[in-house]
């Protein structure tokens, strides 16, 4: 199954398509970030946001839509334009027959670390070795948004995985993160062992 | 010049048309409230006031869009919605190269009853006199809309319009409603004089 993430904003939007295929595994197919001039009005960076990823809807064919899900109480000054693009990746998703689906910032931690207080760096970290790429780090808006679809595909949106408890079950890379984590804790001082 | 004032909102979004002409006259077109049901999911909700919204423009076919800025900080519970339908509401006016225009519910207000502080039931009363027709008072979303497309026909929208001051140029049915705010305040006792 093709999911498309996205990590919606005004000024960077992150779009990352992965396809989800048996046992968890996750392959990227495309990822980029649309950027809109804070120097254009809001109706035409809305339209350069809807154009693109009309663009990117159809490239890749995917055949649902995962969205963070944006608060009013959280980063008030940029919330607007956060919900404003989130609602027209809604209604171009809902255009072409496309569920959508919504997650908050920690379900997708936790999700893809584990840890749904997980910080920036290390959702990072895990979706490179998810997907075995190089993602770029910066925008982290990309990582988010392979993140944001990587975590559905992980929570019963892959048939044969419903009813599955994403978070019983740890990938390799996830258990490895953890006993570095456990390891890191217990001897904050000491370098890692190799 | 014909326009479209949108108080945007998830559950009903007011959608009013008005002929602005000389000398702040201001004709109905048409006025409509897009409501959509609570138990449909959002992308669906989206879709139906997009469409909705859609049918409006190319029917009327106004030259500008009017629309209530959405805070952040006001009805945390229901502002999001409201976001994600301004958001579409400028994606639609940007896709048929219409100018969009932004104004504060205070903005509104000053405009059409000369107080930024007006309660609503005035803002209904005042759209009611300057139209001349029977705008329904419920739901609200009617008078609101139409007092947006009203707020910008007179802040410099109407050729001919710009740089005056619109706070300065009252019209008969505003002065008449001042005098009998004064009228009431001196002598809250007693009835008005016929």
């Amino acid at each position: 199954m093709r999911i498309l993430g996205v990590d919606p904003g005004l000024t960077r939007c992150g779009l990352g398509v992965v396809e989800a295929g048996a046992s968890r595994r996750v392959t990227l197919v495309d990822v980029s970030v649309a950027t809109t001039a804070p120097s254009l009005d809001a109706p035409a960076r809305l339209r350069e946001i809807a154009d693109y990823l009309g663009s990117v809807l159809d490239t890749h064919a995917p055949q649902a839509v995962a969205l963070e899900r944006v608060f009013a109480q959280h980063n008030v000054r940029t919330v607007m334009g956060t919900a404003q693009v989130s609602g027209i990746v809604m209604l171009e998703a809902a255009r072409r027959n496309l569920p959508v689906a919504l997650y908050t910032p920690s379900e997708v931690k936790a999700a893809v670390t584990g840890n749904g207080r997980a910080p920036k760096a290390q959702v990072v970290e895990m979706v490179r070795r998810l997907l075995g790429v190089d993602v770029p780090t910066s925008p982290p808006d990309a990582a988010d948004a392979l993140a944001i679809a990587i975590c559905h595909a992980w929570r019963g949106a892959v048939p044969g995985a419903a009813g599955r408890d994403p978070h019983a079950i740890a990938t390799r890379a996830q258990t490895r993160w953890a006993e570095a984590e456990r390891a890191a804790r217990r001897s904050p001082a000491k370098p890692p062992v190799p």
